[in-house]
Order: structure tokens, then C-alpha cells, then sequence
């Protein structure tokens, strides 16, 4: 199914002040689909024909190295832009990614995509801060790795949730083997990470867990900051 | 001191191909600085000024979170340009950059970028390609911190090591306690990784290393591939 006409890049904030042209190029060829849970909407080393971009549901980027079962690398909910830099420059994919919540993409062609972008200095930049801030969010990980134990990962992670959802109760969005990926840890690494957070005032129920001190769990999961010694690698 | 005519940006690789006035608009309010080891070019969590085209030498990316010492997030060598998303958006940066290596670098005023880029399309597609390679190689280390256990992880670093040298002895080029918090680990566990590695041929003389069988590192070191199985995290 096509997208033309439909309209639906006008509606995105992605695309707002981009001109008329731009989003007629980009959307002539473009084609809607929707996916279930399971399905794979690019393989891990092949080059992408298409740009997907995420409508609706959520995707796994599932990273492999040989004979290992694939790591997530990341959660990507919509709306967003996947595989914006294997498209741009036609390498292959870093990752898979594959549907976890039920998900509609709109597809547009590689070619489309190029000349869009060669032809129209707005789209590009706003596709480099896109791109920027999926950067950014991939240091925030690798930080979040190498700073933080798994405890103290996983600590982060739930305060981050609640902090989104403005709650104190919430539940875990995916199973618990899927987020221990995530957080880089094994199941039974994120049993036990569990289990050291009762300390800090956490209770798990099934899929739920609630929060009895909030600001202790927030202290013990280290905030990013600055105030670190920066000369403490250097010898 | 101005680069203004030094022609510095028209010799890389970086520049090949852009046009005349972008380079010139580029070049005009930038400065080349010499900065020794040590020295902090950039601090995290501050909007940068400039955006960095590093030319000689190499510098840690830094991100620490609150009251840790902060982990390498990378090590990047010249040539190379730093921040590219904190200083197109104008947003805080991610991570601090100190010099490791005695470095050179080109500033570039960041509303000479951001002109630039506005205005040449062009330019603004050779950023989108080069933040997309420094993006995948940030995938590639998720992975490699996710999927790889410790002694993995050096495994892979030495044989990628060893393969760009094209050498079957070569020196670690930076100290154990720099090396160890780049890939993810302890000053301890580096010990033992290099310890288990003797399994695997792998002998250590104070900095320098050689294998006496590559073959069966390298296949210890899971290298990247596809031959995983997608549907191994869907349940």
C-alpha cells in the first residue's frame, strides 16, 4: 500500500517546516505496512532497501556475534527513524530489528531517501539532529554499561520508567528476559539485581513493582553528572 | 590562531568533493590549537562552542556518572571530528573529551556549522554519512559489551588489533587501567581476561603481546555475524 496522498509525514513532527517537495519525494514511493509481534523487518548484514520509519508498536534492534544467542541492543517505540545511517551511506545493518509490540512502518526507498536529502539542506539537518540524538542516546548506554553495575543499571532503569510514566507503581513493559538483554545482564543476573533492590525499597509483584523510597533508590541508581574528576584517567 | 588560508580542511578526505564556499565558511573564524596530554577539550554536560576536527593525536571520550570515576566510552584517534550532534543541535555534550595522545585540532565555531550545513546540502550529507559510521561503531560496541564476556572482549580487541597492524606481536597502545575501562571492565578482571587468554595463545611481556595461534582467538572471540537466530528473544 502506498503512502501518497495519504499524509501522513505531514502530520509528523519529524517532517514540520520541511518543504512540500521534500515530503511529496519522500512519500511517492513509500509504501504503509503493518507487522505482528515476531516479525523481522531487517536482517543483521544485509543492506537496507528501505528506510522504516515506526508509526505505531515497538521494535527490538537485536545485535548477534557468532554462535551467541542476538543481545538487544535497544528498544525503539514509536514514532521514530530506524537505520537512518546504513541507509544514507547503503552499508550493511548493524543489527536486525524485529517486532516486539505490534508495529506499522511506512517504507521509504533508499533512492528516495537520498535524493530528498541531497536535494533539500532542511531535511538533512533535521535527519543529522535525528540522528544526533539516537547517538546521544546510544553513550548514555554505553555509559550506563561501563559506570554502573547491574544493580545500579537496572535501579536506573526503573527510575527512569516511573520518572516517564509520573507514577510509583509501574509495570515492567516487557518480559523479564527481554530487559535483561537490554540491560546487558542474564536472567539470573537481573533476578539477583532485583533481589538487591528490595534494600532500597523495592517490591515486585509478577510484572509490577512499586517504590517505598523513591529518592534512596534514585541516589543508589547515580544520576548522570558532571562532577566527576576528569584527570583520574589520565596516568 | 586562524586556519584561514592554511588550506587545512581541503587536504582531508572529510572534504573531498564540498565546495569551495562551504570550506571557506568553515575555515573563516576557525582556530587550530595544540593541546598536550591531559588536557580537557570539551567537558560533559556543557553545550560546546566549536566543533572539534581532530588532525594529530587521540583523545578519550569520557562520561562518568555521579560520584564514579568516569569510564572510557572511547577512544578516538585522529583524523576524526568530535561532538558532531551536541554541536548541530545545541545541546549538552555527552561526554567530555581529554587528550590521551599529544593532539591538534581545528575549532569550528558552531554557527559557521550550523551556516554551512543549512546552506550546502552537499556538506550536510558527508555529516549524515560520517555521524552514521561513528553511530554503527558505538552498535558494534553495545554489542561487543552485551554479547561478549570479558575475556571476549579482549580477545576481539586484540585480534582487531592485531589485524590492523597487520602483525602478529604488537604493543597495547595505551596502559591496562585505560584499555580496561574501555572495554568494559575492571583493572582486576583485565588481569584475569589476559590470564585466560594464555589458553588461547596469547602471551604478555609488560605491554607487548603475541599469539601463537590467532586462528583459535579468533574464534574465541566470537567475531560479528548473522548466523544467530532472531526468534531466540520473541517468547
Amino acid at each position: 500500500m502506498t503512502v501518497n496522498g495519504g499524509g501522513y509525514f505531514r502530520q509528523l513532527p519529524l517532517f514540520a517546516g520541511i518543504a512540500e517537495e521534500s515530503i511529496h519525494r519522500l512519500e511517492l514511493h513509500a509504501e504503509f505496512h503493518s507487522f505482528p509481534r515476531g516479525a523481522v523487518i531487517q536482517k543483521q548484514g544485509a543492506i537496507p532497501t528501505a528506510l522504516p520509519v515506526l508509526l505505531e508498536g515497538a521494535v527490538l534492534l537485536l545485535g548477534g556475534v557468532r554462535t551467541q544467542r542476538p543481545a538487544v541492543v535497544d528498544i525503539v517505540r514509536a514514532v521514530d527513524v530506524l537505520h537512518l545511517a546504513p541507509v544514507l551511506s547503503a552499508t550493511p545493518a548493524p543489527t536486525s530489528v524485529q517486532v516486539v509490540d505490534p508495529a506499522a512502518a511506512v517504507l521509504i526507498p533508499r533512492a528516495a531517501v537520498h535524493k530528498s536529502v541531497s536535494a533539500d539542506p532542511h531535511l538533512a539537518y533535521r535527519l543529522l539532529t535525528l540522528l544526533g540524538s539516537q547517538y546521544d542516546a546510544l553513550v548514555a548506554q554505553v555509559k550506563d554499561l561501563k559506570a554502573r553495575n547491574a544493580s545500579q543499571r537496572l535501579a536506573a532503569y526503573l527510575v527512569e520508567l516511573a520518572e516517564d510514566r509520573g507514577a510509583r507503581v509501574v509495570r515492567l513493559p516487557y518480559d523479564k528476559r527481554l530487559l535483561a538483554s537490554r540491560l546487558g545482564m542474564t536472567p539470573e543476573s537481573f533476578s539477583r539485581a532485583l533481589s538487591t533492590l528490595r534494600d532500597y525499597g523495592v517490591e515486585t509483584r509478577s510484572s509490577e513493582v512499586s517504590f517505598s523510597d523513591f529518592e534512596q533508590l534514585r541516589r543508589y541508581a547515580l544520576p548522570d553528572g558532571h562532577d566527576c574528576d576528569e584527570g583520574d584517567l589520565r596516568d
